[in-house]
């Protein structure tokens, strides 16, 4: 018999948690403040009042702790400053720090693990799976990660050799190896019993596996399949053989477009030679999609990876320094195009105050035409045709854009100067300028897809600078050229 | 006796299935315009040939597209210009429109529905389930709305209608109706066999919902606990009643955070009164995430939604036109913020060379300092201490920034003029422009958040916008006072 496992019990809202624990934690904190002052008449009753409501507070705070699930838990951390969130971390029973440790992003995570004794590490690694150990052992410390390895079985050794031997973005690094596996000539009826032995299965279980005495992969049986069909048939006649298969090798993006497309919960990963290696399932999938969702905005801004709310102001701005430090060579150059131009701007100072107009709008539209070309590349390759086609089609938007707003552009300059040589030149700088818009935006983010890069890292950038000098450029060029 | 469902059967990648549609379309392209030129030696029994050959490519492909995943084959349309998308589309069974319809992009969707009859639409539309027909239901025309409405079941009209009462972003908007509900007292024993009558399960089903005899929801049971537990337990006595329970009003953001936080496959959704509506499952969760991501990544630069590859000129242009004209507003007023200093830039021609190195990057500071407080008001609410120490953090992170970088720029500016008091306009220009810039960057997402938008909608054009305006003003104001 089995009891319900706890692991859903949340009929309250994580935030609601979140608030409580904030609250307990300034109670706590009161308590502790109003215990210090030594100006205090020296009661030593009163004294011992207060050391009992600091204590009473944090017996409170472990228990609300202890009854969260460890996702929660990992919420709040996150969610709280640095002092505080050390607090709560010691007040965690030392078996939880381990998958609690594993829901952290990695910034968080690293604050956390700075503070741990190496005893305390190696515990905590010892109540996980070898796949999440994988996971953590790029912030364990060497010594802790020797140890946490000679504790392991030989299986499990291999196991973590094999989890860490994939690079980061591949299938082989999502996956884990909480499978269950039966045989295809034994009967449902032998694998309820099978099952029933086991007493659990592990999270996200939708289906086992069907191998043969090498390990070699079958097929799959949908858990539903036991359930619906009668006990006496034989698995090799319910097991899927068809369903998809993950090599480990492969990119995990691609891994995560087929989850989502066939509504996947697991899947197998299986070799070369078709030795079934282990699984990945919905959940690591779904957190896959959203760090890599935020790492795309994080890295359009030129920020190089998630950065804890709550970090040092220096840690922000080693995070920051280098996109603003690129963007300030753009600048610069963008300057030195204009100081090119210093003699023409002197007769004409109204150039001056046109040029910004020039300049931005192409950088705006060219970063539509970046998002644009992005999704297309996301959404697969595409023969050579329609990458044409798509470049053709961006070509003419940046055209019709650079007529429409150039000439509104030119109206504006005509009524603020009453010269239509002036206006003239601002409707053609701004057309030429949109036109290098669409094909900077074009051929920067496929550029970087072919260096096999994330396109949209700091393209945004990258498109400012080429439109705002090739803007100053053209504008400053032809004005120098018809004005002058 | 169940079959094996094929809808998993793809141990092919679908960007191959896309490469041999293509392949095919081509060739039967290329039958189709050797079959068209007229100065051809009439030969009656060539044309035949021609035609045949013609034939067998259109009876290839549309063996190839019933082999297929319906989600493969939306992939292969969406990836197709309209010409040969249409071409695919009449190839596809009609009973399988439907469920391809569903999981297509709007615009793709919408550009397959204007091409159908309002029989053939009554007939897709019958093969959905009413939460699909509710997601299809804003693209179709009224009159057919009607007809698949009067061909539903009372039960089905009143899941209809529930299903298109929320609003989109709710919880109710991503519930489905097909799950399968048992009552508390009957065991294992009968359940199982309640199940294997049903035949098969609904996709996505990891557990089955208890209720009472007036649909009040009671709790969840794992069909995982059906297989490795006794036949003759009861039900009652293994369901788990304190699991997640989402309701039809809540943002389905937040339901996408549970999901992800505790790993869930489907999760039921319930009333205020405690009544048992549909459930929501994870791929539909997975589907939402990655749609919302990328709204965010196309909103960022004034998009307003998807749009499709291979949509006319015209409609892109449409699409693109409200942010380059807010832009083009933004662009003309901090062009006569530097209209305002003509004078002084006719006796300093320098400064025109040097101000958009102070409206450049603080643009870019800015766009940093937004992103971050975008990602921290997406992990939750917080108390008002913890807002305060983070505005607080970037305020000195842009006043850091500030003078680091102004002073860079302040040195460049030496070397090239070298004025003293030009370098110390240019660095203390830089510094105040880079503090306006994180008072942008913070106050932006927290208003636009305050107004239940999603903070990242444009946000980059605003912050540019103010930031490049504050910069000309500030710089040119200082130069005026401290160089003229």
């Amino acid at each position: 018999m089995n009891k319900p496992d706890n692991e859903h019990a949340h009929t309250e809202n994580v935030q609601d948690h979140f608030r409580q624990v904030q609250h307990l934690l300034e109670e706590q904190a009161l308590a502790e403040t109003a215990a210090l002052p030594p100006d205090l008449p020296h009661d030593e009753r009163h004294e011992l009042l207060e050391k009992m409501l600091h204590k009473r507070h944090l017996t409170e705070l472990r228990k609300k702790l202890d009854e969260l699930h460890s996702a929660d838990v990992a919420y709040i951390l996150e969610a709280l400053p640095i002092e505080q969130r050390l607090k709560v971390w010691n007040l965690v029973k030392a078996d939880r720090n381990g998958e609690i440790l594993v829901k952290l992003s990695t910034t968080v995570r690293e604050s956390l693990i700075a503070r741990m004794s190496r005893d305390e590490l190696r515990n905590a690694a010892e109540h996980l799976h070898t796949d999440e150990i994988a996971d953590l052992a790029p912030d364990l410390p060497q010594n802790v990660m020797r140890d946490v390895f000679k504790s392991l079985s030989i299986d499990e050794r291999e196991q973590l050799r094999t989890a860490m031997s994939y690079s980061p973005d591949s299938v082989g690094a999502l996956m884990d190896f909480n499978m269950v596996h039966v045989r295809e000539n034994v009967t449902l009826e032998v694998v309820s019993r099978y099952l029933r032995r086991l007493g659990e299965l592990p999270s996200q279980t939708d289906h086992i596996f069907v191998v043969d005495h090498d390990d070699f992969f079958k097929g799959v049986l949908p858990i539903n399949m036991i359930v619906v069909n009668n006990p006496e048939t034989v698995v090799g006649k319910l097991m899927q053989t068809g369903s998809i298969r993950l090599n480990p090798d492969e990119k995990a993006e691609q891994a995560a477009h087929s989850f989502e497309r066939y509504g996947l919960i697991s899947a197998p990963v299986v070799d070369e030679d078709g030795k079934l290696l282990g699984r990945v399932t919905e959940n690591v999938v779904l957190d896959f999609v959203r760090s890599k969702a935020e790492t795309s905005l994080l890295n359009q801004v030129g920020l190089r990876g998630e950065e804890d709310i709550f970090a040092s102001v220096w840690k922000s701005l080693q995070n920051r320094w280098i996109w603003l430090a690129l963007n300030l060579c753009a600048v610069f150059f963008a300057s030195r195009v204009i100081g090119s131009f210093e003699d023409t701007i002197a007769m004409l100072v109204a150039l001056a105050t046109l040029m910004p107009i020039v300049a931005g709008i192409a950088g705006n539209s060219a970063n539509q035409t970046m998002t644009v070309i992005v999704r297309a590349l996301a959404l697969g390759p595409r023969s050579r045709t329609n990458v044409r086609r798509l470049m053709y089609k961006e070509l003419k938007i940046g055209g019709l854009n650079g007529l429409v707003w150039g000439s509104i552009a030119g109206l504006f300059a005509y009524f603020l100067y009453y010269s239509v040589p002036l206006a003239l030149v601002m409707t053609g700088a701004m057309l030429l300028n949109m036109i290098v818009g669409a094909i900077t935006g074009m051929s920067i983010p496929l550029v970087v897809h072919k260096l096999g890069r994330d396109p949209a890292m700091g393209s945004n950038i990258m498109i400012t600078a080429i439109t705002s000098s090739s803007g100053f450029f053209i504008f400053l060029g032809l004005a120098t050229i018809f004005l002058i």
